[in-house]
């Protein structure tokens, strides 16, 4: 497999070509981004730690029936995935009240729901990722009703996969983002990636952050987080 | 019919109890606020163009079927309703892209939209009245199902009814707000005001704003745009 030419450069990754049309070469960065980009910093460790994460959770879930864009890791920091026309929209799914539903709706951090809650944002940096409902998403056209009927169906059988692998790792799986592309053949299909930096997971016993919010709001070690993440998902798999 | 006491003062109305326990004592005020609050002024005659407006808007929903809680007017800025415990949900209709609807997707102003759009906003002048999914209100337990399915419809009736009264005016209805509450038996009764305050109205012809954008965005005098929705409303009742 060769890599090709830089196809996109976001806040998180690099996507470059490969001389398969259908396969994208990822390449993780050790950059981490909060509040659309106002908050920045470089991460030592985060590209091959987010890169580890997301190859196993993805193994895992196609183990279970889930497929996504996922092929197979190439290096620490770098995976192969399918190439997929992102739908623009993010899929958030919540087990329990954090960050933006907790502000939006004046809601307490770490209420339970009393079942998983499933909400869409317009992916658009400029207008700061806005919440809609599906007749939002109708107007501006981002998916079919069928499509958001399906996405919605996969991130709760996401949910019900990972809830279960994080609560054995003594881990709370409070929320996550995903993302879904459709193939050339129209397919739906799970993509982007599962990692701390699009989940918030809360470790069961002391409630500490092993996500994302370390560097949102300074509560820790970001990498310190990630590795123990990283290092409890790889004994289960071992 | 005997005023009691102030039940009540919000931005644009006063409630007063009186002699009759389900019955409130409604007093429009001179008063003009926007962007929840941080826009504020005096206009003259805002009350009784508004009291006059809203009661001839209530007067023919119900000749066509559509209850609310007016019950009549008692002076030129007083009216007298039916008490309810109001939903926490303002309930906005669009026919066109105006507004939030324009700011938050990034859509065009005045886009049409192919079929009338609901949307729920909760009502929390602390967290700015967020938009909310049905998923939301469920949790927020501002609602029932039903209950939502019913303002629904409702609100969609009223759309139908008012677009074709100020289209016969030479006025589009771009879009509205409602608030409904409760009736001590549990009934769900459409109940506020309906007003320049809660509509955009646009002239057919000139594309004029004849509602409260005129004093949001200084778009020229709020109590002549009002005037010229309450004279048409006049003669096409007469
Ligand atoms: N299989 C795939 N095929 C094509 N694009 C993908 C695939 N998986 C993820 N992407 C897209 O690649 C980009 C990943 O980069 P990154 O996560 O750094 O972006 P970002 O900074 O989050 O920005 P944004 O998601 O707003 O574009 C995202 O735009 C994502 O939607
Ligand atoms: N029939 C009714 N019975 C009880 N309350 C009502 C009735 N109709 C309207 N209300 C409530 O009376 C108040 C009307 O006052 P006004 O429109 O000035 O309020 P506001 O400043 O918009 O603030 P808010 O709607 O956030 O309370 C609103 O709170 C409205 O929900
Ligand atoms: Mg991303
Ligand atoms: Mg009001």
């Amino acid at each position: 497999m060769q890599k090709g030419a830089l196809c996109y450069e976001g806040k998180a990754k690099k996507l470059y070509t490969t001389d398969d049309p259908q396969l994208l070469w990822v390449a993780y960065k050790d950059e981490a981004t909060a509040f659309n980009g106002e908050k920045h910093a470089i991460l030592q460790g985060k590209a091959r730690l987010n890169n580890e994460i997301s190859s196993m959770i993805f193994t895992t879930l196609a183990e279970k029936g889930c497929p996504s864009h996922f092929v197979r890791k190439l290096s620490a920091t770098e995976q192969l995935v399918k190439r997929v026309t992102i739908i623009p929209l993010e899929v958030i799914v919540r087990n329990k009240v954090a960050g933006s539903l907790a502000h939006r709706l004046g809601l307490k951090e770490g209420m339970q729901l009393a079942e998983p809650l499933v909400e869409f944002c317009y992916k658009d940096d400029s207008l700061g990722d806005p919440l809609v409902t599906e007749d939002h998403i109708a107007i501006l056209a981002a998916a079919s009703q069928a499509e958001v009927a399906r996405m919605k169906e996969q991130a709760l059988r996401v949910n019900e996969l990972l809830s279960s692998l994080f609560a054995r790792l003594g881990v709370i799986l409070v929320d996550f983002k995903l993302e879904f592309g459709k193939t050339e053949t129209g397919a739906l299909l799970l993509a982007d990636e599962i990692s701390p930096d699009t989940c918030r997971l809360w470790d069961e016993k002391t409630g500490a952050r092993l996500d994302k919010d370390l560097f949102r709001h300074e509560l820790g070690n970001l990498q310190e987080g990630y590795e123990e993440i990283l290092a409890r998902l790889s004994t289960s798999s071992s």
